[in-house]
């Protein structure tokens, strides 16, 4: 349904990894080996932390509804950038509209959030779960996505203060919504969210059988797995990366991460947790 | 807010009025004497009937996000399309979001609708609006204008039995949950509507100080008046234009539509009737 | 490199094989099985000849930065035109500027072209080329594409006199400038043109090795293989189709074209004859 | 024909005079008082170096065909971005394409470029200085306005050199050609050019009457006329603003560049000198 990466660490030139790894999220947009669709043609977005962010800045977001594959905005906006901590999604809609609006990253005041995965029978389902939403938030439901619908009602169940627990909740309502219509796996998809200190990555579907989702392994591990590897010094030893298929074919760089997880990245590294398991 | 243009009679190569005229319609785009704002350049569309169009016809609705001024594709469609019955709408957005789901005419089957004017405090009244739409029609709204609230909810109201009735009540529910927030005029706007065989068009707002509406005078009139403009020969004797301003300087050939009217046109011809009078 | 469709017959509603077959060219556009890029996303076009259409009668064109596959407009336009003469046209660029001056069909007066294929090293090529077009026609030359060049080359050398001589012609000087500069094999495509009353379609490349073409075979032999298809109750006797890949998966519905080909198609059927065979 | 602004100074986030003074860049775009058309909406570009530039640096480039004022990307970058020479342009064209190679700055390695004007009778003159670029420059050229061509030009004539010398060797080759076509005021324009360090701006044309064209009078001199205007304290002391009309109402703050006049910017402040005067 969509690609997406993200990134954590050291001011990164965001280029090195939306554009020139192998499967970079750019080549995913394109060809994705691993995507519920080989094609996300249908718009990206680029959403990025300054380096010297506080804990209230908000986040730049570039959308487009055009291919990544050939954007040369994407490519001037990723090499000029410098971010300690960068979303990147390539949308493969399951139609129209194609509109900005429905691009990922959404935003709300510091923080970030997008998603790969879908609600099912979302054209019913999808006015029980926007009237669910916080009526202060409606007004900045601009598009027509799932996605989008799942982020406010995440802030209306409390994101600010339990990213964890509210996006678990988030969930669960459109479960019992979903169930409520007698849909029987309402919810699939792998989401990341952060405030622009933190940043958490869901995965997780009703079914069980959720689309793939990866981080990659520490730095210094893998500059002594792969001693000649020279793009590795590119990265700081805190660099972490979160997406949804490997961006080479390099064994033990990517690691899965397992159904029913929720991951916690902050400066001590990551934390896995189980999430919304049976 | 916006401008609009509307066609019925024989059918007509659209470019003639669309393009052609001194102050056609996309001129208004880029200069617009008697709009709100001078410049209507946020995204316009094009919609017609065509010539063998059945009671069940759905119209054709061409949108783009760009301005009509240097827009080939519009050109190029309305040189190539010959209706009896086309709206041409040219958007000036009080701000983002530009997509097309914002852009005039909306359709729902055989039904097209389009407006200039505005909810006042939108933003605010957005959520109640909607939610007072038809649950079955509510997965039609896609964008996230007032327009494309009051169409579906006259729609949830009775347009296709009563259009007349059911856009003043839509009107009217605009105005009940405007006043309910406080918010003096609610409503501002000029409204054409069609199920492609009749027109209607409707000149109201709150405050009593309404966007100017102009219809045009009949051919056969109009051809004594000017026996030596050899542009009237391109129009039948029963063509009819109903504008937001009129489409070239000569004295008589464009009628101003009184405030708190509703127009009806059809093979008999003009039709007013108080609308939503004190 | 691109794929594309040509329709020759009767008025046919467009829609019916842009959108409706199986492996319709929409579908082509993100799936081309015998494409030489399995997508096609980076822009498309469509232009049609009126039904009424006269000698001089210039043809409509629509042209879009975006892909088909999920492009509402082209499904508008496309449902709402009967023609009895449109090309479609889906492209995979090798790289920027994605524009609509680079998008197929190209038009001059009653004429339109498209192309599949690619002249080799094409930016060392370019400007030799440019140059060679006559003057007169330079400035209507608005995009960066080998096969404008190539259409206004042609112009160039007589395609309103003779059409299979000047695309030869045009041809044999992409492959002389092309070996000036040491390409071994400059030319490589299929291309489509029409004057409105009579279609020719070419395949040719110098290395012998072209890009798939096929058309269809004659309606009445089909109704005979296929009595039971409904679908073909919707072509006329006379109705034709040239296009990159088959449709549909119906054995002896399409027939290949073979290399160094051109197909001359008007009232009375098909004629091939050999083109620049060595 | 269009309106820029060129900024240099200590980094300064963007937005502040892109979007927020009272007559910023986006707001002439909507109405330019001073402008030969008051609106520029047929797209825009946004170009800008590093803070930590190096004498080979490549500026970053972002380009749109929308109009600026209702853009949310444009938003969203220039707030994110603080640059010590930027260039920005929003551009009214004398027709289609409206395509992002026609949207200014350009770009050739670590210069950029943009430019207010026209060449008069563009698309006779258009082969004629097309030719006259060097062929290893040639393929650079991707869009088909007359500026892209006069940059191409002048970085035939030795614009890495010497800009002063060359940009003014390129307009006089434009008059030159123009003459030799009967054209009488071959070109007009004003002009911004940069290699990252240092600024030049132009203002000429053939007939004496160029479009407007000021820079700011030097801030410590603002200050001291201004006491009690808190924004000054935004600007350091060196920065210098060139720009198509005055950003603000303030007298004194802005000063006419004469006609004939090239301007040099750098770590000095501005200089004078006569161009191509007569």
């Amino acid at each position: 349904m969509c690609r997406w990466l993200a990134y954590m660490g050291e001011p990164l030139r965001a280029s090195t990894i939306v554009l020139d790894a192998k499967h970079s999220i750019v080549a995913q947009s394109l060809d994705s080996p691993l995507g519920a669709e080989t094609v996300n043609g249908d718009g990206f977005g680029f959403g990025w932390y300054p380096s010297d962010a506080t804990p209230t800045t908000e986040p730049a977001v570039f959308h487009s509804i055009e291919p990544a594959w050939n954007n040369q905005n994407l490519r001037e906006i990723t090499r000029a950038v410098e971010s300690p901590l960068f979303f990147t999604h390539v949308r493969a809609a399951s139609g129209p509209p194609i509109q900005q609006t429905n691009c990922h990253p959404f935003r709300y005041e510091n923080w970030m959030f997008m998603h790969n995965g879908a609600i099912a029978s979302w054209p019913e389902l999808r006015r029980d779960l926007t009237v669910a939403i916080d009526p202060s938030l409606y007004p900045q439901v601009l598009g027509t996505t799932d996605s989008e619908v799942l982020f406010h009602l995440a802030l209306t169940l409390g994101l600010r203060d339990d990213p964890i627990k509210a996006i678990g909740q988030a969930i669960r309502t459109v479960e019992t919504v979903g169930h409520a219509h007698n849909v029987q796996f309402p919810w699939q998809g792998t989401v990341a969210v952060s405030d622009g200190a933190t940043m958490w990555a869901f995965r997780y579907s009703t079914s069980g059988r959720t689309r793939s989702l990866f981080h990659s392994t520490d730095v210094p591990t893998l500059r002594e797995m792969y001693p000649t590897v020279e793009r590795l010094a590119t990265f700081s030893d805190n660099a972490k990366v979160v997406v949804s298929e490997p961006l080479n074919d390099l064994p033990g760089v990517f690691v899965e991460v397992p159904e029913s997880t929720a991951v916690t990245l902050d400066g001590d590294g990551y934390r896995h947790q189980p999430f919304l398991a049976a």
